[in-house]
């Protein structure tokens, strides 16, 4: 059960209203790499899973992604305050409120209009929040590299977003958020390596004979690296070697049972290409009136 | 530039048509974990990419995992096959199709009669493909990381279809695909360590004082672990401590422009709640007609 | 900030595991009238809210429907548990794992197959969910209306699961949930009409000579009601009356720079129909190959 | 059955072009409160409904809102139709295209290069229209107060827009489609108190035990109102006391069949944490050269 | 303006109540191909018409659509309408329901718990509609192509739903949908060809020495056909003359000023990788305990 | 299988970077007429093609495409290199990087804080791609009319790009990709008519007295031309004549089972409005306390 105080966990200072800023903060409030696919995505691993320990550590910090969500989304409405007045009274001439949404710098009208100035879960270009951002899939050993690496892309953006003002007070609040991550990246580095072995991860294990290939298949400019060189990696160039690399020829079949290998036939035979005509085409009747009278003709003509 | 050749890097032996299966297996052609997903993925990352070494695998990669969607879909198409005729040619009684495209352990409806049985860039919940499900950010010690998790993700949902299937054909193809997933989280395991330092992501350093906090949030059944004891972090389980870590008053502040104020003001007088009333409402309408009255009767005695 | 305890807000009992009945539980875990929908449209609003008291109202309400979305939550978790272990493990045989997650009464397959069996935002069609399902405008005399619909929507949804299943524990649960959704449907209702005047919302008044005109633009098993008799209102019937209402021609029109009007007229001039013409068309070509040349044919004679 | 005139159902008389104000207005036409959701939303409940005078009323107010649409796009049109013919004819140089599509003020530029300045159904962000705006359900006493919800964020939407521009017919026309909005909020209302009882929506009673609490689940700043005070509201403000509200522990159960237990164990012995080991992580190997050493040798000698 | 008559534009039989075919219904209405993707198509494209008569075309059309997805909308509501009360009403055994909106043939429990019944905007397997599904772009040489090509489509799906049933009054009001694409693709092709020239669309001539040349770039099984071959084709099939076919070095390059030039090498210094490094991986620690020790210690040792 | 060069297909000569016009570029790249739009199209048409000719020339024409995929987003690239290294690096004033990604002319915000100025698959509204986009429905001759459609959309978007930029490399390259359009277009006209017949698509014949019938249902402004006059067309005008036109009540019918029957009832009777009440409603309390009051009198009076 879920707990809430209206003390936010970092303080916010914000300097003066901007509208343009509040619409670039959005991306971390309903965006891809934001709080609240944060929060969700550590909320559904620790409800579905049974390891006490990641169980407490998935919670504990689904939790806090929560209580930055709020204090992201209380940024927003900070710089947003002093412009949501100003549609909601009308009192500005229309010109000035037209400019004051649309000028340079800000591309905030979406915020503005729809949303009343409201922190909205869209991200900075007004797309709406999806759960497609949620890339849990129920196995510890993937959900915690998901982890990690959704720890790395929150703390780009916020050092992005770090890089963007010179309000003092957001600079300071977007650092502690940064910084969480890296400090939420640790966790989940840890919690991996508690399972071993975690790689490769799951219970399956590969095929032998493909496991350690690399295939390079992208020529021009080649360059060896630890990633395909060394004695870990055999390495097969060839497109002739890359092709059907099980021995067999490379063409896929299937049974048909009589009745389908029949229909098969009726549907090709129905809608066959005759690969002999030379067809006059809408294309053809397209082009300029006498380019298509000689087509016409040409086509007529060999009837 | 890419060129194509008709045979598969991996040669399919499908035994008999099964649309239900071919339904499955469309997570991996149109699905979050999917090739299409991983193709595009490497594919943006290896054209916005400085380094030599790491554009050269990375187009190595998507090269193979467009190989790899071909596999998948071309299952699909096989699988599909024999059922495909039946739609498009109506020879069976109305009956019998409906009962072959909505039966138990088919849910392929959405295949068969708005694709025709062909391969659709969907999920198998029929759920188009997204670009949104693709985590590139443009900084490599980050996409490193989404990389490694995708091919850990992608990996178990093969693990997975296998587990679902015994056509030995399909098993024996879905194993090849599985296991390039675990040599490609190799490669991209060797690229992210290439790069040193990886950890934090980026360029700004995180505050100190926050980094190496762990914010005991959900309480009960809290179990200790690598991730929140040792020497490495600081514990903070009270609530109290938990609020404003700043050490400020966790209340946000913005300065307002006077006109600014003015308008909050105006906005907030039109808007402001009567918290004293006890309004008659809606809901209090909307019950039995004789309660509606007894509250009427009781809110105009009020006046 | 937000805090956690592992109990739950209402314990929870399920009789045994049902994977086909966790997936119709996610239309409130992750879908339109769903719990994380509710606690995201009324997070939001309280962030921006100026009144102080539906400020605290909305974080009181946001964050029980968090609690709820945890038990929901928990709620498919449980339901899976015994579903989740067989494909993670793989040790039944494949036909019967094939069979368990598609059989009839049973659409759990993009549960089992990309979630892991885990509880994941997705509604019982397995669409992700939106922000696009959250409709707060940021202005209170709508966004308390928008709440008290999406209540009562809850309502009906939750009515609606418990009409479907016979488990003792999970009726019991949901009806727990069905009666909160009563409960804040009250709030809110006290909480709109505790603003006065509220209607019509927002700041602008109407035009008068429209805001009482009923336009009966459907013709057939016409009905009269309050909605379109009585004092207060005006029902217009005739079409002709209900067309150009102002009077005028009911013609848009735009006043053009000279220079944008030769554009325009440069761009019908190119894209101008021959409405004289009876042109041979792709269709006429399409046709048995007797018809297209007869058509071929009518065509040159005509130039 | 429909029948189209093409006079409009209200007279529009635009000043000038415009295609940034075109664009915001594209918020109404194809966005989340615009006309064609409203049509959408009314259409479909009037094929459901089974009451004969609800359901003329909603085919009604249905017609209408296509009518509005009409309405709406045609000013979108109108105000891009100076800019329509640039791109198409491509006679100016290509510097003033550039900044005329992409200039402040004017955020134009998906409507202009993909849709060529026609009207599109997206929303001023440039986001498709999606169905997932519409909430209907099904069931009347839900529907209808969605429905008046609806038109009081259509109404603030219109108000919005008339706030940003002083172009006088476009001012005159969107006033008159914000008054109807008005209208049709009437005539829902009538609709849904014509329904007796209609509170609690649908047909199961609540828990009456759990219908009149209030949780106080967010502390701090707290306000008394008629939404939680008074003699319909009992308030439970101890988190104590808000879990587990119906006297169990808050834990959840399932009974598992054995072999569905013995799987979820053996799923829980492959994946589980070792939490009292502090293992070297991927975190440990990114940071910098020096300090991975020395983690390995400390790894080593503790081995 | 529009206006609505009650009686649809075709009678409807249903002959009796099936929500599984309903649900298979849905496609023809909320789907990609269906008649609300047309009736959208073909209003928005009329009101950005310039010419009077495609306008007028455009117009007649989208109306007609509009009262087709009024027949396909009630066709829905009929084949649901027994099954309707039931989940309304709850007067069955619990057991009871759930098999009726989940068993064999019957994928329809979204359409069920979600919309009650009630005809969504959603396709058979659930998914929102989405404006995305439209495709018109503004330059009538190309919609008109569009509008004859989804004429097409849609023309199919109602031929494979017609295979579906056996239910006279559906087959028969199908058969007339179905016509009516047929009847529209029609004039669509002819309002194509009576604008001339009409190939290529638009107003920019192709570059010649590119505009009929074929680039065989899928090797195994090439096939002649008049797509690749006769007069109007020239073929470059050896991939060294499919690149940089411009005649350049096939490299891109890009004029940086100087501070630019210099921040992508700082970027790429910071982020280079070391490709002659064999670095310890988080795969190598993620391996068995032995592995991984013996590991640790090459690397040490080669330190 | 796929191979792929570093070479491009056309060797691109960027003259400086420019964000803006990387924005407008993704257009083709993640966008609805964008390169991987096409390229999915006909890659999943090759699959499941029986053909062996269309499937030679659709794997052709689809790896064409990726290699055009290729270009485009190196342009993008290109145009984004000089800004790329600005936020990364972070080392001009904040208050000049905002201003370089938020100026006039730039409304590159969410390609440079989310992607880091790589190119990523969204449209240059930042709409993530979507296989909505893409639609196949595997019958060759509605998806070859699909496919001229496109070519025609995708060459009118690149006319139009060309149309906004002066830099003579990036004009040079997309009239290259402009040009293969319009190559593309005649090979899928050419495959659609050397498919015979081809018109209607499908099997299924039309109700033939409905394939030649034009309905006038929109009036005013009424235009003869090729597409509804002529030996082919019989219109019909009088909206009397457009309802029923099967001759029938134009009233949907459906038999029930009794008990079925009686659910329906119980709803309806359950639902009933009583039209005959003058309700006082939330819209008549909403209003200003006196005109409330009033209400309320006039509704206890009645009683």
């Amino acid at each position: 059960m879920f707990s809430h105080n209206k003390r936010l966990q970092y303080t916010l200072h914000v300097s003066e209203t901007n509208p343009g800023l509040a619409n670039l903060m959005l991306e971390q409030f309903g965006g891809a790499q934001g709080e609240l696919a944060a929060a969700c995505r550590y909320f559904t691993q620790a409800i579905g899973e049974e390891d006490p320990g990641r169980k407490d550590m998935l919670f504990d910090i689904a939790t806090e992604e929560l209580s930055h969500l709020e204090i992201i989304g209380t940024m927003v409405a900070m710089l947003n305050k002093g412009a949501k007045g100003r549609l909601a009274e009308g009192v500005d001439s229309e010109a000035d409120i037209y400019r004051s949404i649309t000028g340079a710098g800000n591309d905030s009208h979406l915020t503005q209009v729809l949303y009343g100035g409201g922190p909205a879960l869209v991200n900075s270009a007004g797309v709406p929040w999806t759960a497609a951002y949620i890339d849990s899939i129920g196995e510890p050993t993937a959900d915690l590299r998901s982890n990690i690496a959704a720890e790395a892309r929150a703390k780009i953006v916020y050092e992005r977003l770090i890089n963007l003002t010179d309000d003092p007070g957001v600079k300071d609040a977007l650092g502690f958020l940064m910084t969480r991550e890296i400090a939420h990246q640790k966790s989940f580095e840890k919690a991996l390596y508690a399972i071993s072995p975690n790689f490769p991860p799951g219970k399956l294990p590969g095929k032998p004979e493909f496991a350690s290939v690399y295939f390079d298949m992208s020529k021009g400019n080649d360059v060896k690296g630890p990633w395909n060189s060394g004695p870990q990696w055999e390495v097969l160039s060839n497109p002739e070697e890359q092709m059907a690399v099980d021995g067999g020829s490379g063409e896929p079949t299937v049974t048909l049972a009589a009745d389908e290998q029949a229909l098969v036939v009726a549907m090709a035979a129905r809608t066959a290409s005759d690969a002999t005509s030379d067809p006059l085409t809408g294309a053809d009747l397209g082009m300029s009136e006498a380019t298509a009278l000689e087509a016409l003709d040409e086509q007529l003509s060999r009837k």
